[in-house]
């Protein structure tokens, strides 16, 4: 029985996910669960992943969720993952495991309150929220200060000095991905004085490649689409303004 | 060269490895990190946790912070440690994991927004934010709804059904145990809905005696002096009012 993935490409970690597996040539099933139509909240998922989340996992009997969770027991439960994704070795692995916790409670946390509260919330019928966005955004900034200095100091491409790229990597690169789609303007503003950071994202989407592309040809899409609103909506400002 | 283990026990996470390491009879040498006197800010300590953080430990030429990673690390680097506390079965492994990482967006982030911002932060010079305060309150009893409903109810006294505890139990506990320092009335109201939260408590006491309640014996001792103040403080109040 194959491995079935419940993913929706627009969350960072169903990304995550799905590059892993493409990579690492893992025969599975994706499941889309839209979450712009609630599907999440369905009866139907509910017992896939009762915290009605998306990733989550079915392999055979076993059900999984929370997606650091789910690509350590993909790099463990499947033959063939290079150990560099998830090292066996005692402290490499320590190691990573240390970054994955730290993005959790900081760039998770920072990127998540940035773009869910100032860009994307009204595609889930939520609203924005700026003061919220605001503060994850200076979040976010202080991650990326860590990144650049901390997790990236060690001379290698990847994270903690490696050569190659490990679950970490994608996992946080993924996760800034998300940057797409605010405005253009934003988004470089932000990552502007973070070189190493945009050198290793240029990295791990070389390392990952096609499947890193065609995973996030759906976050383009819709970064297009909400580029067209904001110059419409800039457009309709002018001309209203032309007409008092 | 013994382990170094960089606490403070009014930390949770902190007090969490300290149990564990106690309970596995693991030879440690804990050297406190006053947060209170911000000593987690010394240049001192900055060489053994760049994020200025507790815990961290040193294990010769290994350093290491995040408490899930640690808790990992030393139940995978000392011998001795048994296995039911991060099994080497896959799937238990995996699932253990999936509570770490649910841990640290919900209820440690419920938890800490609640206790800190409406009790805590003035012992380290910072101001109480009601208003955080309560968003961590809605947060903690989700989240514990969660644990009581999903977490607990596959038949063992442990999470995930187990028998035995594992370095879950002991993080996650040590985390409501800092609930301590509120007021009791709130402590004790939060805490109502939740018999089998109670009941999962005392049975990790337990567990883990009588190294558990050593370790806590530093947040009764602020739970007492903060006790203390809101009955002089509700006195004064009283006395203020009698005069009017």
């Amino acid at each position: 029985m194959k491995l079935k993935v419940y993913v929706d490409r627009m969350s960072q970690p169903s990304r995550a996910i799905l590059i892993f597996c493409k990579v690492n040539g893992i025969d599975f099933e994706e499941i889309n669960i839209d979450l712009t139509k609630l599907q999440h909240h369905s009866l139907e998922f509910k017992n896939v992943n009762p915290m009605k989340q998306v990733p989550a996992i079915v392999d055979g009997r076993f059900k999984l969720f929370e997606s650091h969770a789910i690509l350590k027991y993909i790099a463990c439960a499947f033959p063939g993952v290079a150990d560099h994704w998830y090292p066996s070795d005692l402290f490499k692995r320590a190691k990573i495991e240390s970054v994955l916790d730290w993005h959790h409670t900081n760039l998770r946390r920072g990127a998540v309150g940035y773009v869910f509260n100032g860009t994307l919330a009204p595609l889930v019928g939520r609203k924005l929220i700026p003061k919220v966005a605001a503060e994850g955004e200076i979040l976010l900034s202080a991650s990326l200060e860590t990144i650049e200095s901390f997790w990236l100091t060690d001379g290698g491409r990847f994270l903690l000095g490696s050569t190659q790229p490990s679950i970490a990597d994608i996992s946080l690169v993924c996760e800034l991905m998300q940057l797409e789609v605010v405005d253009d303007e934003d988004r470089i503003r932000i990552l502007k004085p973070f070189t190493k950071v945009k050198k290793w994202m240029e990295d791990t989407k070389i390392a990952t490649r096609p499947h890193f592309d065609e995973i996030h040809e759906a976050l383009f899409k819709v970064k297009g689409i909400l580029q067209k609103r904001r110059i419409s909506a800039a457009t309709l400002k002018i001309n209203s303004g032309s007409k008092l």
